[in-house]
């Protein structure tokens, strides 16, 4: 061993003991006569102290030339601090260095290993393992492993059976494009790497596991927006004989469990919501639910004068800023150009002022009256200092930009508060919905989803309405889990397929085996996945996944790291029977 | 929830009480007025009880259209049982039913769900969930489950961290075959899929991570020998500011703990045996050492009479069969054929009989008198009542020759008992092993692993000389895990490279990240990867890892139930860039 401690756990207990460390030099300073080096590692830092009176003259001139990020081993003794650190674990004390090997010299790391660095994005991927180093970074990827910890032992406990999936599959057209993988065994074939295991999960349920889960790789060759990972990893679970209701209760529990033990914050059971409520609430189906700023809709009370804007309007809709009544010409008019901006693509906006002697100020006071507008105010639930802004246009659409500017007003005035969590679930998702693009429905979840038995005489009259047994957990305006109860007979998934624009026969290709897997006796079923570089973040308090990953890929789905892809001998592309298609 | 109790936990206790349980037909039986069903479940079995007196008509015949594997959820009332089974935990009670749905009928599965089954190994994998039904897959999967929380639980508490590395990384020409996974953004570019997450450990260390592990898959695209998988399961382990020694503690100290938790067994120290001395000895660098039979080399005591064969061997070497001295002369012969097989290759094989009156008689008596073989039976250890046998050759082959026979002989006299456990460690593995095909030297671990100081003057002179810290772990004849102490030093690193036959600009296009990293702080690190596959098949007294794998893959790489892999849609080639070879 290179050390009897660590660098984060000595204090006054240990005075007088003789101890040996290892670990990076933060920072070195001299005076006079002294030199005093803070050596780091995982566990923290110590300070060491070199002494031209007590340090040997040749370990005193070493010291002298210790740079940055050397990695040193001392041997010493614990003095007694003369000023001491209360804000350090280790600030009592100080180590009289008599013995010191530089265990590997360093060259000058390109940024600062500091909580806040110099580094930017890109320098900081292309040493990954420096910005590692980091507090921020490395405190990240222990909380990840915490609560990777955490929900294995809870999931364990309660007789979930962790199961490894394979990740050398078969590719299906459905769903989002796979990351395929060429067979040198099987020329001219291709594995896919999974988007998820579904499948398989599927059928360890059919194979009576009875209850799964696993925290898993998964892959999709999307375009990839910002913070997003071509590879994520997913706790994924399945549960068999049990109803939606059963899967709420499970994974609730989970959640729950996670807050207490991770975060220390017991919350009340989650709220539920159904898809169709949020939508008209919060024009989102992962509302923030933190704060209000409900949605209220005003078509009765804002489309009974000439105002055309409203009265060509499929909807008319406002919220309640809180406290922005006094908000200026200036501001409101940014705000506008805010909302009308391509991202969000509103054509104007009203605003109310609602002062302080419960009269109204509008940018609509040609059109409507104080009575008018105290009405808007009720059903927006705006109060006295108080801004109401109002969209109007097709439903869809503007409710989707109302729900942008209420997130964007409630991280400007600090409603989005980090360490606040307020879970709920979503419930009764549509089974389908309709693409524009290839003019027929897909699966809102995936081909899986069993639709509500209720709502399946309407499969042939109105698909978009049907409901599925569908079912996502968001927290702080995050989607972090989602799951369905599935369709567990023959009969039923082949209609699926069918109502997805599948023939017999690419159904029979692609998913023949689960089929015939849920002839010989395949239980009721259900399940959800975790995201868990998502949840991660969250409950650590941030906004991206990116640190949360020990060893992520930008944008373009490289690592610039190790600079991957790249390409590959051409003897390689021979053995797996390809070749580049622009080779000429 | 579709149940009150699952079917392995009902007894007396619950008597009178009304349960529900849901699960499959294990098989029912009819007699007179009544019809006995054994419902299973993932948890046990419980024997419901239909009685044409009790129960309702319609219930009473619909129990009797039940088929094996139907999925039903019955309703009753749990009563005492006139034949009570000991050997059953539910095997006091039995259901009185008072409803019974069938939530899913099953066609007649393919074979028995049994624990001997009548469906062969392809049938079995074609229908695997029907499969894992049985005992015996269940119950390996459910083992695998817990002896990987044993594994994560044991080091999160010494402190290491679970870090998840990237399965999207670089393809690299060093080594087993990579799989590669072609780069849609990336035209003409490939990542490639882990064989182990080794560059990325070591980069943990340099980034000061200090104690890192993972339970994570790798892969490698080998022509499958039996028992091999395409892609499998490492619990791979790294350390920093550590020697040799510290890794093997710590490691012995997690399968000290696994075989305690997870089979109750207490060992002692394991012991430690060089590369060499395991070769010499056992004529294997993963010797096993549940029972005796060691090599005794014999050139001295049969190399001074007329017998060519021996003279002109570089090796004679023998073992004594405990206890075959009353081998026949056919049992012989088939032996010497065994031997002879060319998967073995011996040319020939001498035997001596130790009889009881401390005679000899041996197949080479023309040559050797009383007095030599009575050295031969000291060398090799025998007794009265053994058989010795001696095998001659060039030492390389005749040791491996021998060591088959040593394994061979010891199963059959049943000495390699499943539930005995006898770890030890191989140590001063030789750094480098001369191919003959390519006419250079190969890392025998891999290009990372740090050459013993005291050997690296070695390097320029005899290079085979060269021994590494590396280690592996051996557990009853299985390397179950290895691993080395690495080079941290950019310089060692780089001539590692060199004598391995990398160019300089070979080295620094591969692996120009890692040696980068090791001029920015570099702690010296070493570690371990266990073979979880393996360690589980072994603890569950399995000679085989299939069952322990919840979806293998054939020795064609093909999963057989999904039809994987399989050809792609000629979009996604274009796509991604490539063709196949064969298309015109």
């Amino acid at each position: 061993m290179y050390r009897s401690h660590t660098c984060g756990e000595l204090n006054a207990a240990h005075i007088n003991s003789e101890v040996t460390l290892a670990g990076w030099v933060q920072k070195s300073r001299a005076k006079g006569f002294m030199t005093w080096v803070d050596l780091r590692d995982r566990y923290g830092i110590t300070q060491l102290i070199f002494d031209s009176e007590r340090t040997d003259a040749t370990v005193f001139e070493k010291a002298n030339t210790l740079g940055r990020e050397f990695v040193i081993q001392v041997r010493g003794r614990v003095i007694e601090r003369e000023s001491k650190n209360p804000n350090m674990a280790t600030g009592d004390i100080e180590i009289l260095v008599s013995e010191l090997t530089v265990l590997n010299a360093a060259l000058t790391p390109p940024f600062t290993i500091e909580d806040n660095t110099d580094g930017g994005e890109d320098i900081r991927m292309k040493y990954r393992y420096i910005d590692i180093r980091r507090n921020p970074v490395k405190e990240s990827l222990i909380f990840r492993h915490k609560v990777s910890m955490a929900v294995r032992n809870y999931l364990s406990e309660k007789g979930f059976c962790e199961i490894e999936t394979p990740y050398l599959i078969k590719s299906t057209p459905e769903g989002a494009r796979d990351f395929v993988v060429p067979s040198r065994m099987n020329p001219g074939q291709f594995y896919a790497l999974p988007q998820s295991p579904q499948t398989f999960k599927q059928l360890l349920m059919v194979g009576g596991m009875d209850k799964y889960f696993q925290i898993v790789k998964c892959f999709r060759d999307e375009d990839l927006r910002a913070d997003r990972q071509p590879e994520f990893t997913q706790i994924d679970c399945e549960m068999a004989f049990v109803e939606q209701e059963d899967i709420l209760d499970t994974f609730e529990g989970l959640t729950r469990h996670l807050l207490k033990e991770i975060k220390g914050i017991e919350v009340d059971k989650f709220p539920r919501m159904t898809y169709d409520h949020a939508m008209k609430t919060y024009g989102n189906d992962k509302p923030d639910i933190r704060f209000g700023m409900e949605f209220g809709e005003l078509n009765s009370v804002a489309q009974h004068k000439d105002f055309g804007v409203f009265n060509l309007a499929e909807l008319v809709v406002g919220i309640a800023a809180p406290g922005c009544g006094e908000m200026t010409r200036k501001e409101i008019d940014a705000l506008i150009e805010w909302v009308k901006r391509p991202q969000i693509g509103a054509s104007g906006m009203i605003y109310v002022k609602c002062n302080e002697d419960e009269t109204f100020k509008s940018s609509v006071d040609k059109f409507f009256d104080q009575e008018d507008l105290k009405k808007w105010s009720e059903v927006t639930g705006a109060k006295a200092g108080d801004m109401i802004f109002v969209l109007s246009g097709k439903a869809d659409k503007v409710r989707a930009q109302l729900s942008a500017l209420r997130m964007e007003l409630a991280t400007r005035l600090g409603l989005r508060k980090p360490e606040e969590f307020a879970p709920l679930w979503v419930v009764d998702f549509p089974l389908l919905e309709f693409d524009e693009e290839s003019g027929r429905y897909h699966a809102m979840h995936h081909p899986f989803t069993s639709p509500k038995p209720e709502d399946m005489a309407l499969l042939e009259t109105d698909p978009g309405k049907v409901r599925a047994n569908a079912y996502d957990m968001v927290l702080n305006g995050n989607e972090i889990g989602g799951g369905s109860i599935r369709i567990h007979d023959k009969e039923t998934q082949a209609l699926m397929f069918k109502y997805l624009g599948f023939t017999e026969e690419e159904a029979r290709n692609q998913f023949g085996f689960l089929m015939d897997a849920f002839q010989f006796g395949a239980p009721p079923h259900g399940g959800l996945a975790f995201g868990l570089d998502r949840l991660t973040a969250i409950l650590g308090g941030q906004e991206t996944i990116r640190d949360f990953i020990a060893f992520p890929k930008n944008n373009s789905g490289r690592d610039v790291m190790i600079d991957a892809p790249s390409i590959i001998h051409d003897e390689q592309l021979k053995e797996l029977n390809i070749r580049l298609e622009t080779a000429k």
